[in-house]
């Protein structure tokens, strides 16, 4: 009887990359025709905005889509980045996991050294066309152009032609492909949209995109700061595998364990390596390189008990609040939104991964009343558009109780219903993608649970905002009420009485019983920039005088100018007031002025109050301390 | 000033496959400890079920979980599979992307070469231990032993250990790792849960599981048929793309352009080659490798519009109607649901890929009235337990309107609620996965089409299930009110006239007006095999006699024995009787009976009728032809 095992054998065989992603390209983003044509322009945009941003050249990039024939699509990206060195452009562009981005540590938008050489392969399986490269690294040099496609058995590049080539730009790179795809205009899911979301996260991009019908479209930079390029990290302990650390020992270049821990890792000092190898047992002069399984384990187990600082941040390059703002202000205008509120959270740590994420709530306007919220979702900058499903993100929106901040929401789980659109960004050094197609992040619960706090931050305001707008609106209905009516019961009375009308101002007061704060911030040009002018009138309508504490909010980015009456204290996040005698029946005007911000980076105070009880007060809510 | 892309060139480097993996284990389906567990069994046992297969061996599996010191686990899965050959072993297990499967159409569980490796990289990563593994290929031979780690940097595997051993079995193959995982009993993500739906669409196979806390649970096997190996087919040009289609004709070793499309396609005929090779201007003596590009676009678009025969379906192993609905009985007997309906569809192409659907509802008993529906999703006979937001099955299920179904759903859009579950099997030489965790299915058109009507069919029998007893309910109150009342009123109007009595019988008939259908299954045993009976009782509640056609369906697995009286037709999937003569009041009966099918597999009679108004008649629904 033959040996049915050597008969299987025979079939077993290495597979190269190249060809696993030629049969699976749908893990790769390039399901359906739309999405393929989606994908592509991603991946190129993705790329040009990571090689400005290393280069810190504020990016300037051109998309363009033209239909040939039948399902054929000519895409044209083109940046005016650092360039790539001519023997490096068909290893990037032509190889399957080559790049200079997965082995550093550091938020990047491009990590896996997958996405554009699995654009060329796509459009080499789809039409069969090699892809055009043209680069230029600096201004008196020439560039380079080739023609390249993929040998997909070796996942090697195969260079078709390489030639000199004059071009009119100091540096950059262009990539053209003829892939097959299929072309929607606005849709949700849609080239567009793509860039529109990408233009949002990145307001100091250019970004000019012409259609296939010709129409061209240019998304204007709304910031002219370059974001800081991202600093490269080692990695932390904390989150560091068994397995990962053994091979870090193994390789290390330290001859001594301290110096291991202290060099090929981020926040241990010299103290805290000597106590971890020491809580170890182990000798600080014991060479990395020849541990074994079980000190390396013991050593990664003591090493959790330590307290250490957690991982350098400026591995993160967070949006900011007001640039999210002023992105989602622009690119809501038509909407014509009552309410746009941006939080940032501090950065945290997941498996030894610093990340952050950042969050936007748009409320009201023509946003529709009765349909699901919208969620733009981002990772590293990059909006994600596909598998809504299965992200954590959709995730942490779904488990949290919405109904507690104003939106219907049955059973208070699942996507809520209202005017609402959200806005969640997470940026990490290594941004947990549950496939190469980056669609969508896998649902850690440190990232879960940052996102939800940073979603209830965010709708608290929201809800604050609305609750003070019905309060004021119920108080002022009480108050027009009350100084209509009772006059004329008052006077009514005398003259049934035949008695002199009484004074009723202090009865109007008796009933009110509040203290009521009004409040306006307009701007003024100066120069070439604007002076946000804050302006908080304070009425005491209640029988005796108070005496108070009144906190204004303010944007960290914001630089207080001018402030009457001289304020208490002045933090970042904060202007503070003692307020120490209000009479009944009396006014008094606060004024602050605010620059270094744009018109509409703040537009609405957010004011809070100590020392009176917050039940007579509106205007205000309750001061729940730093 | 320095060029900054010579700086950024230092960095750029190749990756290895494995290294990719290693930073991105979420990919692999071991983002949590939970879940690594679930994922290392599984991948264990697709692999155990494959060679099993591949070998024509009746499965018998045991999985075995410790729980060693903090968070470490060590597994153990051993099958009575064919065994592997020595100098194989290290590769299938400590390399990524090696495997039988990827380059043979026909289908496995495994298909990417990337699973068994994954767990023992994980392994590796998350413990440092090596993972052990032993097989023996015959029974006067030695097994053998490999302890074996990946060389990451390389993607090779590194051979830590080497023995020959004795081993008392036939052959098969065990493997032994250490990883770290959280054990969780009985949850609806469980191993547990994974092995028990295995079960269900692996009837032949006998899996026994012990749990870290000892106890031992026994899947029995309920079929000792195995299924046929699939039989390995060629790509169908229908689906091919350009890119592929030049690769093969570049590397083909036929020399003639129409034996390429003949002995490299499936279902492409002598006559049909040479048509599609004359319709694209070309001659059929060409040589395959040196036709140009658009000689390929050409023949790939003229044979898009011929009319070619499907790719063979003997690459595909459905699991049956019969045995997905012995499996679902087995595993629902605690639920007692009311009702159980499969069905398998005809096989269907996506981009060249053979592919079949096959479903299963089960309704009632136990099951919540008011929760979601519960869906188990398969793929090539696998459970699928993560990513159900993003997978087709969900999609599909999600855009069919079940309100029309008797389930409740708002607005007809989204997962239903009601006392349901669903099973959902997609077979195919190609499942096209969303990433390499195998978890969830990528949304290509034809793929969600086909699941919608399957679930419709499923969906409609159930229906027809619930009306038919609800309007032989009302019928049958209707019926005992006509016959308990008419008669008193009858006597009471007779003995106020002073007249005798009249027969009541006609005027019953005349309101009942009509046709009524009862049946009843029973089973009887005979020798080593049951016998299913199935009688049918007509009675003719209308005031004419009645002439029309009954339908019964019956399995295909089913053999029809005796019948009385003799049908007109018998096929596959029916039986057909002539009722030329039922007069006003009489009954038939009819009696079938089955055989080659086990008690409880055919357990509900479907009942179609033409030739009379389907009003009239109660325990049929109208024939709609076949």
């Amino acid at each position: 009887m033959p040996i049915i095992a050597h008969e299987l054998a025979k079939k077993q065989k290495e597979i190269s990359v190249a060809e696993f992603f030629e049969r699976n390209k749908q893990i790769l983003g390039f399901d359906t025709t739309t999405r393929s044509i989606i994908t592509t322009v991603k991946e190129g945009v993705d790329n040009a905005l990571d090689a400005c941003e290393e280069a810190e050249i504020l990016p300037d990039i051109h998309i363009e889509i033209k239909h040939l024939e039948g399902n054929d699509y000519q895409i044209i990206v083109e940046d005016n980045g650092p360039g790539i060195v001519k023997r490096q452009i068909p290893h990037i562009f032509a190889r399957l996991l080559y790049g200079s981005r997965f082995h550093s540590l550091r938020q990047s938008r491009g990590q896996q050294g997958i996405g554009i050489s699995a654009v060329v392969l796509y459009a080499q399986l789809s039409t069969g066309h090699p892809t055009l490269v043209t680069s230029k690294i600096g201004k008196n040099l020439p560039a380079h152009q080739y023609e390249l496609a993929i040998d997909t058995k070796k996942n090697l590049p195969e260079i078709i032609s390489d030639q000199m080539q004059h071009w009119d730009k100091e540096s950059g790179t262009q990539i053209s492909l003829i892939i097959k795809g299929k072309y929607v205009k606005h849709k949700k899911q849609s080239v567009y949209e793509y860039l529109k979301s990408t233009a949002i996260v990145n307001p100091h991009a250019q970004i000019t995109f012409i259609e296939p019908d010709g129409e061209k479209i240019i998304f204007e930079r709304v910031s002219t700061d370059i974001p800081p390029s991202p600093m490269e990290i080692k990695p932390h302990i904390y989150g560091t595998e068994l397995g990962t650390f053994i091979k870090m020992a193994r390789d290390t270049k330290a001859r001594k364990l301290t110096s291991f821990l202290r060099k090929d890792f981020s926040s241990i000092s010299l103290d805290k390596a000597r106590e971890i190898v020491k809580k170890s047992d182990l000798n600080f002069m014991d060479k990395p390189q020849q541990i074994s399984r079980e000190d390396a384990k013991r050593i990664l187990e003591e090493s959790q008990k330590i307290k250490l600082m957690a991982p350098p941040l400026n591995c993160l390059s967070p949006i900011g609040e007001i640039l999210i703002k002023r992105g989602l202000k622009k690119e809501t205008q038509e909407i014509s939104p009552e309410f746009i509120t941006t939080v940032q959270r501090t950065p945290q740590v997941y498996q030894g991964n610093p990340f952050l994420v950042e969050t936007g709530i748009v409320y009201g306007g023509k946003l529709p009343q009765d349909d699901q919220v919208s969620i733009l979702r981002f990772a590293n900058r990059v909006p994600l558009l596909y598998q809504q499903g299965d992200c954590v993100i959709t995730r942490a929106m779904e488990k949290t109780d919405w109904r507690r901040y104003g939106l219907q929401q049955k059973g208070g789980r699942g996507i809520p219903y209202g005017p609402t659109l959200f806005l969640i960004h997470v940026a990490s050094t290594n941004v947990p993608f549950t496939s190469e197609s980056k669609e969508a992040i896998a649902s850690y619960d440190e990232i879960e649970k940052e996102i939800r706090l940073s979603l209830q931050q965010c709708a608290r305001t929201m809800f604050r905002h609305l609750r003070k707008k019905e309060r004021k609106s119920k108080a002022k209905d009480k108050f027009l009420l009350i100084s209509k009516i009772l006059p004329q019961i008052a006077n009514k009375a005398a003259e049934t009485l035949g008695k002199p009308p009484v004074a009723i101002d202090e009865i109007i007061t008796q009933i009110m019983d509040i203290l009521w704060i009004e409040d306006e911030v307009t701007y003024e040009k100066k120069e070439e920039s604007w002076i946000t002018k804050s302006k908080i009138t304070l009425t005491n309508y209640m029988t005796k005088k108070q005496q108070f504490t009144l906190y204004a909010i303010k944007p960290h980015e914001a630089i207080v100018h001018q402030v009457t009456p001289q304020p208490t204290v002045v933090t970042d996040t904060y202007l503070k007031w003692h307020i120490k005698n209000l009479s009944s029946n009396a006014k008094q005007e606060i004024c602050f002025e605010l620059t270094g911000i744009d018109k509409g980076d703040f537009d609405d105070n957010d004011l809070y109050i100590q020392g009176i009880n917050p039940l007579h007060v509106i205007g205000a809510e309750k001061w729940e301390g730093d």
